[in-house]
C-alpha cells in the first residue's frame, strides 16, 4: 500500500500517478483468491500497471495525469473472453435456429470462402467495439488472416491473445503459417499480444500434424489453442471412427503435455477426467455457455473439472453462433446453466462465477500473473460498473448483484494497461458508425454462396 | 391506414394525432399472427390507442403534439411481465445460492412478517422504475397489500393486473381480502389496472378454498392468477399426499374452467396434459426461466402445452429470486433454454420467441385484445429499441438480432397508453434515487429475522 503524501513536500515526478480511479468498491483479490469488496476504495495506475489500491481518503490528495470520480460505481479486473473468433461479427445472425452441422456446411464454411482480409479486419474491429462497451478486456481469438486481427488490435486498444486456425486439408502450409503468426507477432502492441498454435479441432486435424504442433509448441514455448470434445456427438463419433475420444487424441498426440486451452469440451466423457488428471501441460477450458445452449448442447462439466483442478475461463464462442460477445452475459449464464445441469443451487454461486470471470479466466488465456486481479504489479486492466441502476438496487450481495442483476450495459468505463478505452460509456478508441457502414458494403459479396465451395466439411463420422 | 393528408386543408382538430413515431422499423403482426418488419414506417397515436402504422413518408407532414424522431430504432409492443412479486424487489440478492425450501422457509416468509405498506410501496415503485427502463408496459402482480402496488401503478403510468395473494392459513378472510381489492381497484389508473383473484398454491390453499374461489370468480368475472406445479417436488408431494398432482387439483375444484393464469409449470407431468387439454376456461402459463435455471428446476414444457393451443406468456417472478425484473433477459432465456431442454435448435426460434413476448402474454394476462401488438385500435403499449450498437450489427436477422443480441438497456423510449414514460432512457414519472433512499432506510428492520416468526411453511409433502 502506497505512503500517506506529505503536503508539504512537493510530490516527485516519480510519485505522479498516471491515473487514479477514485472513491469505487473494488472487486479484490486475497492471496488465496478470495473476493473481497473494498469500499470507498481508490486505484492508482503508473506505467499501465495497478500500483496501488487504497481507502480513498489516502489517496485524495495524490497527483495524478487523469483522474476518475467513481463514486456510485465498482472497480474490477476487465472480463477476458478465453475464446472467439472476433472476424464472425461480420455474420452475426446469418444463420439462426438449426443444428451445427448445418450451419457449418450450409451457412459458414461456404460463406468462408468469400473471406477477404478487409472483412477480417472489419469483422474484428466491430468485435472489439463491442467488447469494449461490454467490459472485456483481453481476448483469445482463433481465425484465419490473423495478420489483420493483430491490427485490429493495435488499433483498439485491447489485449489478445492471438493463434491462427489451420485444417489438416491446407497440408503442412496451414500450420506453418500459424506457426509464423505465432513468433512474428507475439508482444506487439506494446506487449498487448501474445500469440498461440491454433489447430483447429481432432476432428479436421490428424493426429500427425496435431503431434507435430505439440512439437512446435514444446520447441517455441508456445501455448496451444484448440476447439475439442465440443458436444457429444463429437466424441461419440470419435469413438465409432478412432476407438477413441478427442480428449484421449489430444493425450495421444502431446497436446496435454503443453499449455493447451480447450474450447467447449461439452462432449467431456467418465474417462476423460482420468486422462486429462494425467496431463502435465497446463490445462484450461473456455466455456462459451450461450451458444451451448443455442446448439442443444450439453455444458462444460465444469464440477468434475474443478475437482482435477482445471480452470475453466468464459468465452462468447463467435457471434455467428453465439450472437453476441458479451462476456457478462458468459458469466451470468455460466452460474445459471451450471446450477441447473447439476440440479444443485448451491454449485456456482456469484462468487465462483466471479472466480472464473476474473482468476480462472486469466490461468486459461496465459495472463495469470499478468491480469484477472486488481493487484499492484499487475496491468492495469480494469472496468467500472454503474451500481446506481434500478436493477441493482437495493444493493443487499454485491456478487450476487455482479452476476445476476448488472448486465454488460452497465459496464460504464473500460481500461486497458492504464488507457481508457471507454469513458462513461463513449468509445475512444474506435467509430462504430465508420467500421459498420464499411463492411456492410462489403456483406453481400461476402454471404453470396451460389458459387457451391466450402473451406471444410463438418463431419464427424456420425 | 390513415388517408394521406392534404396539405392545401388545415387539419381539423380531430386530425391532429397525440404522438407521431417517425421513420422506425416496425414489429408487426399481421392478422394470422404472423410478424413481419416493417422498414421506415411511422406509429400514429391517438386517444392513448395505435390510430395507425404507416410508411413513413405517407405521415411526414401529419400534425402531431408530440414527435419522436425514431430512425435507427424499432418499435415494437412494450414487454408483459406474466408474473411477478413488484414489492420484494426490495429483497433482491438477500437470499442467494439455495434451494426454495430454504430460501422460503429461513428468509422469504420470517421477513415477509416484517412487511409494512411503505415498503410495499417502495419496492413496487423501485421495480416499476426497474421494468419502465427494461421495456415493460405492463405486468401481472400477485402479493399482499395491493392497493399500495396499485397506488405505484397509478404513478409509475404501467399498466397492470393485480391480484392480493391468499393462504388458507388466514382463513376466509384472506380470500375475501383479495376479493375486495379485485373489485374495489379494477378499471382504476384511467383503466390501466386490471384485476384477478390471487390464490397462493395448491400446496398452500386448502381445496375448498380454491373451489370457493373458482366459484368467485365466475360470479364476479375475475380471472385468477395462482402458482402450481412449480417444480416436481411439488408434483411428486401433492401426488403422495393426495394421490393426485397440483393441476388434477386445479381440475377438480374448477379452476380449469374459469379464466386461470398459472406461474412456472416446471413440474407438469404427463397425464397433466389430458387435464389441460378439457379445460373449458382460458388457461395460460407464465414461464420464468432464469428463476428456474437458478433453482435448479426443469422448464415450463411450452412444446407440449403449445400443442395444446395453450399460451404461454414471459415472466421474471420476483427480484428476490430473480434478481432482476428483465423480460427482455426471459425472452432470450426463453429461447436458449427450450432449446437445450429439446435438445432441438431448430425448436423456438426468434419469431417464436418475440409471439411469447407479444401476442402470447398478451393473452396470459387477460390483455389479449388490447396489447401485444401494434394494430389500430390497441392501446399505444410500445417501445423503441437501438439498432445502432455495435452488438447488433451487422443486421442480417432483425428477429434474430432482437432475441439474442439486443438487451434490456437497449430500450431507449417506453409508451403506455400513448404517454411516454421514458424517454431515451431517462425516466419520466419516477426519481429512483429518492425511491432507492427512502427503501434503504427501512431495510434494517425489514430484514430481521430475530423474531422467529414467518407467515408460511413451505412444506411440499416430500
Amino acid at each position: 500500500m502506497a505512503e500517506p503524501v506529505d503536503p508539504a513536500q512537493p510530490p516527485h515526478p516519480a510519485d505522479v500517478a498516471d491515473l487514479v480511479v477514485e472513491g469505487c468498491t473494488v472487486l479484490a483479490h486475497d492471496p488465496d483468491g478470495t473476493i473481497r469488496f473494498l469500499e470507498d476504495h481508490t486505484v492508482v495506475v503508473r506505467d499501465g500497471a495497478v500500483a496501488d489500491v487504497t481507502p480513498a481518503a489516502r489517496a485524495s490528495d495524490l497527483p495524478a495525469r487523469e483522474r476518475i470520480d467513481a463514486r456510485g460505481q465498482l472497480a474490477m479486473p476487465g472480463l477476458i473472453n478465453c475464446h472467439t473468433h472476433t472476424p464472425m461479427t461480420a455474420l452475426r445472425g446469418i444463420a439462426e435456429d438449426m443444428p451445427v452441422e448445418e450451419w457449418f456446411n450450409d451457412w459458414i464454411w461456404p460463406i468462408e470462402s468469400n473471406l477477404t482480409e478487409e472483412v477480417v479486419e472489419l469483422g474484428a474491429l466491430l468485435a472489439c467495439a463491442e467488447m469494449i462497451r461490454g467490459g472485456v478486456t483481453a481476448f483469445a481469438d482463433h481465425y484465419f488472416a490473423m495478420d489483420r486481427v493483430a491490427d485490429a488490435v493495435v488499433r483498439s486498444g485491447l489485449r489478445a491473445a492471438l493463434g491462427w486456425t489451420y485444417f489438416s486439408g491446407q497440408g503442412s502450409e496451414g500450420r506453418e503459417r500459424s506457426l509464423d503468426f505465432a513468433l512474428r507477432r507475439a508482444g506487439d502492441a506494446d506487449g498487448r499480444i501474445t500469440t498461440m498454435l491454433a489447430p483447429h479441432a481432432p476432428y479436421t486435424v490428424e493426429d500427425a500434424d496435431l503431434a507435430a504442433t505439440a512439437e512446435l509448441a514444446r520447441e517455441h514455448g508456445l501455448p496451444v489453442h484448440i476447439h475439442a470434445a465440443e458436444n457429444r456427438a463429437q466424441t461419440d463419433g470419435s469413438l465409432e471412427r478412432h476407438g477413441r475420444t478427442p480428449v484421449e487424441t489430444l493425450h495421444r498426440t502431446g497436446l496435454l503435455d503443453v499449455d493447451l486451452l480447450v474450447a467447449h469440451g461439452t462432449g467431456l466423457v467418465g474417462s476423460d477426467f482420468e486422462v486429462l488428471g494425467r496431463a502435465t501441460g497446463r490445462i484450461g477450458f473456455a466455456t462459451a455457455p450461450k451458444g451451448h445452449l443455442k446448439f442443444g448442447w450439453d455444458t462444460t462439466p465444469i464440477r468434475a473439472l474443478r475437482s482435477l483442478g482445471i480452470p475453466v475461463g468464459l468465452a462468447t464462442d463467435g457471434a455467428a453462433s453465439n450472437n453476441t460477445l458479451d462476456v457478462w452475459e458468459s458469466m451470468t449464464l455460466t452460474a445459471l446453466v451450471q446450477k441447473s445441469a447439476e440440479k444443485d443451487p448451491r454449485w456456482l454461486t456469484a462468487r465462483q462465477a466471479l472466480d472464473h470471470a476474473t482468476v480462472q479466466s486469466a490461468q486459461v488465456t496465459g495472463l495469470g500473473e499478468r491480469a484477472g486481479a486488481l493487484t499492484p504489479g499487475r496491468r492495469a486492466d480494469l472496468i467500472l460498473v454503474d451500481l446506481t441502476g434500478p436493477h441493482v438496487r437495493p444493493l443487499h450481495d454485491v456478487a450476487a448483484a455482479l452476476v445476476f442483476s448488472a448486465r454488460s450495459a452497465d459496464v460504464l468505463t473500460t481500461i486497458v494497461d492504464g488507457r481508457v478505452l471507454m469513458r462513461d460509456r463513449r468509445l475512444l478508441t474506435l467509430d462504430v458508425d465508420a467500421v459498420a457502414t464499411e463492411l456492410a458494403q462489403r456483406l453481400p459479396k461476402l454471404t453470396d454462396r451460389a458459387h457451391g465451395r466450402r473451406i471444410q466439411d463438418y463431419d464427424v463420422g456420425r
